[in-house]
């Protein structure tokens, strides 16, 4: 676990009293490709620490799959609405690839909120880089070309997202058609 | 002071000690009509309740202004993108009307994260209520029709807000036009 401990020791230092309250709701999971980690109309109550593998966030729109957040290896995912309003998700999580993730309770972290102000304080940077990481998408979708959103994505994903992810995944993610995505590509790879 | 003590109390009761080190950082303050509290291109600073008045947030996309959020008596109002990454504000917070308000610190707020456990517990639960805010906002500007998000915008904001913002700000904020909205409300009318 010690990836996921030197990911949340980059926000903050938690006592070794704090980090074994912490570690003991985690369970390591190993979710298969193509299968889903929280599905719509389930309450959420997992965030994910991607231990290894490759995570997607989606949801349906009259049908059509949208994606709206990749995650793989040392990065976090969650339907994270549902989790905070305690209500079924709208939202899917699904390993794009065979993943390992670590899955933390949120629930049982809340609950230890009252006796840590360190592990409250974990709660509070997670929302507001959660809050940060919508409103960037957001602004991006609303303000930018196409190419534009496209080189934005490039600049703003690890690798491992940029050539894994299948290009339809990431076309809806860019809210364009795969065939806008594919002549950007193209025109990008004479320029 | 009162309103505003109240409604930190509707999230959490703080000690008086706790409540005279909040206080301390507001500022009561006077905006006229059709003036800004924040400009896109300021570092924001100020986290605004609305003790009197109405107050939108808005952002320009291609020279157009594009209303997000409407706060009136009670409420909550903050350009927080900016506010939680120091980065210069893309936003604009305007007063519609006449407004009192009271301002809070939220950069002075945060240093008192340390020495209170319930100060840093307002921070989460402001961060993660603003992120349901976008995130219900984002589901129904992509999810509903015109006419759904019209009567949501019906069912989900104060009466002084549906009767008092101007009608074109209230179809920027559900991505029609004025036309739009003003035949959604004829049809509405003879329902």
């Amino acid at each position: 676990m010690e990836a996921l401990k030197q990911r949340i020791h980059e926000f903050i230092t938690l006592k070794p009293q704090e980090w074994e309250q912490f570690s003991a709701l985690v369970r390591v999971e190993t979710i298969k490709a193509r299968t889903y980690l929280t599905k719509a109309g389930m309450l959420a109550s997992d965030i994910y620490f991607v231990k290894e593998g490759l995570l997607r966030l989606f949801h349906l729109e009259n049908g059509k799959e949208v994606s709206t957040y990749f995650a793989c290896d040392n990065q976090f995912m969650s339907a994270y609405s549902s989790i905070v309003t305690h209500k079924p998700s709208l939202e899917y999580v699904e390993a794009i690839e065979e993943s390992e993730v670590y899955a933390i309770n949120f629930h049982q972290l809340r609950k230890l909120y009252d006796s840590s102000h360190n592990l409250e304080r974990i709660g509070r940077i997670f929302a507001e880089s959660n809050y940060l990481c919508i409103v960037e998408r957001s602004l991006i979708m609303q303000t930018k070309t196409a190419r534009e959103k496209y080189l934005d994505f490039l600049q703003n994903n690890a690798p491992k997202i940029i050539q894994r992810v299948p290009q339809h995944q990431i076309a809806s993610y860019l809210g364009m058609t795969p065939e806008s995505l594919s002549r950007i590509r193209k025109e990008l790879a004479v320029v």
